[in-house]
């Protein structure tokens, strides 16, 4: 395995611009700590971007697509055949990701690093190492070339688009069968129980979330991944997807290149939790988005120490959660740059 | 009391149309309920504006400020001047809303219903029926007149700010000393213990929240509002403010006129507690923007059977929440509008 990229050193924060950026908060005209959450991002921002004027304006969306073998064995309610039709509802501008992008002025780019097409589909960047993952109640689901190949399609992604600049970046995911794989990873490096992880996903009913329990408890057995920590790209190989594989591989990249990222839901965060395993200098510049109503998300959300922005019961994954919480990033870098300070107001103190 | 307008009642929303925007999300590329809260909120707005096409662009701001002549006993943090020198900030564009109005590209419609300014600030409409209300710690804040005067206020100003046409209009507050007068109102109707509603405020340590409370109870007392319930207008009256009074006048206006209101935090839920015990019919016109941080939300929003759109900690007011949870309002019309069907798109359904 070449893991020589993916375990380098990503930069730290600013502790300078950090220590600025506090400083102006208490001097804009509010109570100190009235805008919460804002306060929080603007200064986290600033200290990301090194920067005394935080910035979320130039921020591509990037969404990786991959097929999972594991759909054999029933774990999801919609067909395969649905990761590829999405794909090309991204292109055609229909998706939920696609409305969002539009609206809020973001460039979108759509990778296949490993769906089931058998052509590129017009509109979408085809970078994958096979064809679908193989099925892993039976064999891991890559070799370690596919991992490797799947990695370095997330680094690619992030060169095309934070070149030649970009404030903050969005990832986001589409795969039938996804959950699955999502679950069992962070159920191999949690150490939790599959039923602790396994949600709807598109929409399992109880039985249907049973049977996708058991399949993974099985895999985690027959891949040795039941019986203490395991290495995490071990993990990401035995019983991730392409898409999951891309995602760790720009989530680092990114942080590698000094770009903030905006992570989505449960199988973002699983990838997040890979990422931060295998690379722990990438954690600062994760912010999570969205608690998302998939279950498992919660535990994941503990394990990752995040506090997300928003939580609105969605479950629906592209990078639409992230997608979603980008105004509110927005507005805390207005708030920040705009709101004129107590002096430039001549506004009183508190009374003595 | 001229109370004939505020007990009119206001239209229902359209069941008819809310029944389409739910057979349309049914129809929308992507599994059913997985974009959760925005999918009830296009769903609400639908019904509301009756209309295939829920729409929160043009979205006024309506600012009320008021003076508290309670601030007398010690209750706030700041001194009432801030109220007037904030009015000027707002005016000037430096203010945590004003910033929010620019960004999003939103009219702020600055009131002072009842400050201590003396001369009218420019860039504020000057509306009111006196300077400050009176020490309820010692006689009724307001007048029956200036409780006439005061919603009448309101009313005309969701009159300027909503034609000749508002999707939404967004509500906000200022008054040095009203988390004193809104937790009184709180107590007084939800028959719950001061300490129970009471917060920091603008930044209140332990000690002056002990103080604040033990006003509160005894002015409750004074009163006779802590012996069961009370009639809204006359706890509105006597303990509340002449912002607060605007607030529900504006609601119960805005409700009539068949606008959709995005209430902002305490303040604004107890308007909303007043105005809806006063006149039930305006209950599903108001949509509750977020949770704040201020501790007698919680006790608000679960009297109102309220579920926000956001939790971020804020505690500022100004319309601050309301503004902020205005790109999630509009995204979530955004989608509705703008995603493709399962047919339009050609997309698979469930597996069998």
């Amino acid at each position: 395995m070449d893991e020589a990229w993916i375990k380098a050193a990503c930069p730290e924060p600013s502790a300078q611009h950090r220590g600025a950026a506090e400083e102006r908060q208490k001097l804009l005209t509010k109570p100190l700590g009235s805008l919460g959450v804002l306060e929080e991002l603007a200064v986290r921002v600033a200290a990301l971007q090194a920067t005394d004027r935080p910035r979320a304006e130039v921020t591509p969306i990037v969404l990786f697509a991959g097929d999972h073998g594991i759909t054999a064995q029933g774990v999801s309610a919609y067909p395969s055949a649905v990761t590829v039709e999405m794909l090309r509802n991204f292109a055609a501008g229909g998706a939920a990701i696609a409305v969002l992008a539009r609206e809020l002025g973001l460039s979108l780019h759509v990778v296949d690093v490993g769906t089931l097409a058998e052509e590129p589909v017009a509109g979408v960047v085809t970078d994958k190492p096979r064809r679908g993952t193989r099925d892993f109640s039976d064999t891991p689901a890559m070799t370690t070339a596919d991992l490797d190949f799947a990695l370095a399609a997330g680094q690619r992604a992030i060169k095309r688009a934070v070149e030649p600049k970009a404030d903050i970046v969005i990832l986001g995911e589409m795969g039938i069968g996804n959950t699955t794989a999502a679950a069992a990873i962070a159920a191999a490096l949690l150490g939790a129980r599959a039923i602790d992880l396994v949600g709807a996903g598109t929409g399992l009913n109880a039985a249907g979330m049973s049977r996708k329990a058991r399949v993974i408890e099985s895999a985690l057995s027959l891949h040795g991944l039941d019986e203490g920590p395991a290495e995490p790209l071990t993990v990401l190989a035995s019983v991730g997807g392409l898409e999951i594989a891309a995602l760790v591989g720009a989530m680092i990249a990114a942080a590698q290149a000094r770009v903030p990222v905006l992570v989505d839901g449960f199988i973002a965060s699983s990838a997040a939790l890979v990422a931060v395993r295998a690379n722990p200098s990438c954690a600062p510049w994760l912010i999570y988005s969205h608690r998302s109503m998939e279950r498992g998300h919660a535990l994941l959300l503990d394990a990752l120490g995040a506090a997300p922005i928003l939580d609105l019961k969605l479950r629906l994954g592209e990078g639409s959660g992230a997608a979603l919480a980008l105004p509110i990033l927005r507005l805390a870098c207005a708030l920040h740059a705009g709101m004129a300070t107590f002096p430039e107001a001549g506004i009183s103190g508190p009374a003595a």
